[in-house]
């Protein structure tokens, strides 16, 4: 069975606001998507998640968002492409900097939440977010959605894409997420989403809402931080993983 | 005639506001203390003056300071010394990958406005500002007052302090900066402000308020960007200086 | 002739940063389209144009936008409708202490910017804002584009809704605005411009870009108080309609 | 015995970010200090606040803040006092339309967290506050400390203020509340606590941290929302002040 990398979103607390408990999820994930203070995350909150992360030797990536902490990144946003490039490159640098503080490096980029959903299809901030990523530093994988025109864009500057999936998520036949809106798009059984998740790795295929098999590409799982009961399911996730013989670790 | 460089506040603009004119003071200094998003700034304004910065070959310098946009950073802010210290990391990174986006580099770190003087004095915050740079990159050098705890936690820290006088404003017999709310703390003719530069520069000395003459260490000079008559008086400073024999040029 | 209202966006500074010459513009227009703080604004500068406002007597108008200080307001956000409500509640409280502070009222609301144009189209937005309005004080008028969804709402809960007409931008014979982005959607001509406004409020019409006569609706001129020549603009538009012998003045 | 009122810090959620149980707390005390934007709530959270403490009979107070969101409004700033007054008019103002739109009304003003304990003694900030309060409602009473410089300036403009004690803390022989810095500033048993409100509301009088008797005047005990078993002690609060005879009510 091949090796496999869990992440998951951290460092999202802001000033007197907590969200998830970093702590738990750094011991079971492989990557940590640390918030950059654009959607979520202030400074010494990213600093204090970075030096765990460093201290267990887990991955830290860049969580791009919208510059939108009232809306928690999640709204989608019209904002010229020339300065949200301006606004990735400039959170991954702060990231970087905290990062190296924390006595570790960014190693990869992941866009966060509405600015994440909006680069699948929007050809422009798509090109903005990968134009940026290349300009702090080529050698910067971008971890987000096999067939994605962010991954088109990204692959056509030159950047390492690294596909995700969700094994919490319904899928559309067409390899789409199922929207929130629909009944059934989100699973909550820790037992079921282990087995989706050893499912996935182990045939490369997942189930699509309707029934039908559908081939997926994963080098990295997803497990939700802040949700009820996340630390519960991620850690049945990398329990049953490792279990079925997975070795989970960071894909870089 | 001894070296000197010239350096200003600039972008200092944030989304649809502008503030001073970047591009003619850019023609003038050779160093730009760049804002860094949190008391001015917006990232894509910072990636504009980096540019417009690195065509000039004019040094780029992380002007950092309080999170305080509405108060544009001129009032002192408490703020607990571990937060400082990460904000400070984090706002030198996002300029650093900025300037680099920009075609340059971060050269030096320049605390702004009711920071700078608040580590004039206050230990916590100095070593705070201080440690943060080190953090970053002990090979940065830091622009400020002699003789302020900030520059006393640097030179403990090991960090280069270059000290700044400023033309344009009257010192008390001790050496300190007249309060901006005494009369005569501020000088407006172009003439007179660029004669005071030349006496500082080629006798490293200035007449106090009282008309003792004070002696004074100056490796740099500030000169204002926002001020009304902000290039008249830059222009007056650099010429004079020029005509007197003083070769301009940056610090670092 | 009809008696016609100007109006102008006004209040738009942000603690260091001006915009546009509020004072100048208070002695020609006769509304005044004050900032709430969430696209631009600072709660000190807005009493100070409330201060003005009522020394002249001059009516207060909330201007309210999306909560988007960085983007003035000038993007689309795919806010949620309940979000929005609540937000356009906050705004013009907020609007109507600062007024009452400064000697005045808040007279009416318009909406400003990316959200102005977008509630012409989105139904749910407009519905939110209609509703907010109605919620504060359901006697307030809403100052809007004739034939927009939002008047629609705003009809359907019983607000009296006014219309306004740009004497300085392009319409295309459907009665929308020329987009920015074509080629003359926005005059700059003071005198030209003077000449359209005499026009709009003589005839009730204006001539669309293809040439064709367009009846339009017109309560209230908006005249741009940030753009170049702005004041000289208004100013042009306010003599030519009083030597044609209309009565400038307030529609409410 | 005396009636006693119940007051709390409600509504200190922001966008994603959960603080405290609003309906929890809502239940046992008889007035909201409800945040108003500037160092908590969004407009959204405020409304759903206003509504469940309009359906309880729960009166809202206007809990005003430093506009200091990463700070949560805990760490001094040195704002302008005519900037400090506009800011509090604002928000004052803000939260009147969302009370308003929630069924109800501001009843009185409460400054929070920093700002409180500034203007204990800072002359210049307490009478902007006090300013601001009377701009806004010269009938709107003031929450706050006795012996504070806040109450003399509010007093001296006519204001009502309004005595509130906290159980929960300890006092200096001065009457002041010991520093949270100091060992035993804050007191953690819900059966100490509640002993101690009875004490305070039936002898009009505590026992300072040396063990000398002290005079003491409450209209109004603070419980506090956020703090862990925070819903246990106020409940313990409440029981124990009913069974002692006391009559809970609000104070206005």
């Amino acid at each position: 069975m091949a090796s496999i990398d869990l992440n998951a979103d951290l460092g999202e607390g802001f000033g007197a606001w907590q969200l998830g408990d970093d702590d738990a999820m750094l011991e079971i994930v492989t990557s940590a998507n640390v918030a950059c203070g654009f959607h979520a995350g202030d400074p010494a909150g990213l600093l204090r998640v970075c030096r765990s992360a460093a201290e267990r030797g887990v991955r830290i990536g860049a969580q791009v968002g919208y510059h939108d902490l009232s809306g928690f990144g999640r709204r989608f946003i019209d904002v010229d492409p020339e300065d949200l490039l301006a606004e990735v490159v400039y959170q991954i640098g702060a990231l970087q900097a905290i990062a190296q503080a924390g006595g570790s490096t960014v190693s990869y980029v992941k866009p966060h939440g509405a600015l994440y959903n909006t680069i699948v299809t929007h050809r422009e901030q798509a090109a903005a977010v990968a134009a940026a990523v290349r300009m702090v530093d080529p050698a910067l994988p971008v971890l987000g959605m096999t067939g994605s025109v962010f991954f088109e864009e990204a692959g056509r500057l030159g950047l390492r894409t690294v596909a995700e999936a969700f094994a919490d998520r319904a899928y559309t036949p067409g390899g789409q997420l199922l929207s929130r809106r629909e009944p059934g798009a989100v699973l909550a059984d820790p037992t079921a989403i282990a087995e989706r998740a050893v499912a996935m790795v182990a045939t490369g295929a997942v189930t699509a809402v309707d029934g039908t098999p559908l081939p997926i590409t994963v080098e990295s799982l997803c497990v939700h931080g802040d949700s009820p009961g996340a630390v519960q399911i991620a850690t049945a996730v990398r329990d049953r993983l490792a279990a079925a013989g997975a070795e989970i670790k960071a894909f870089c």
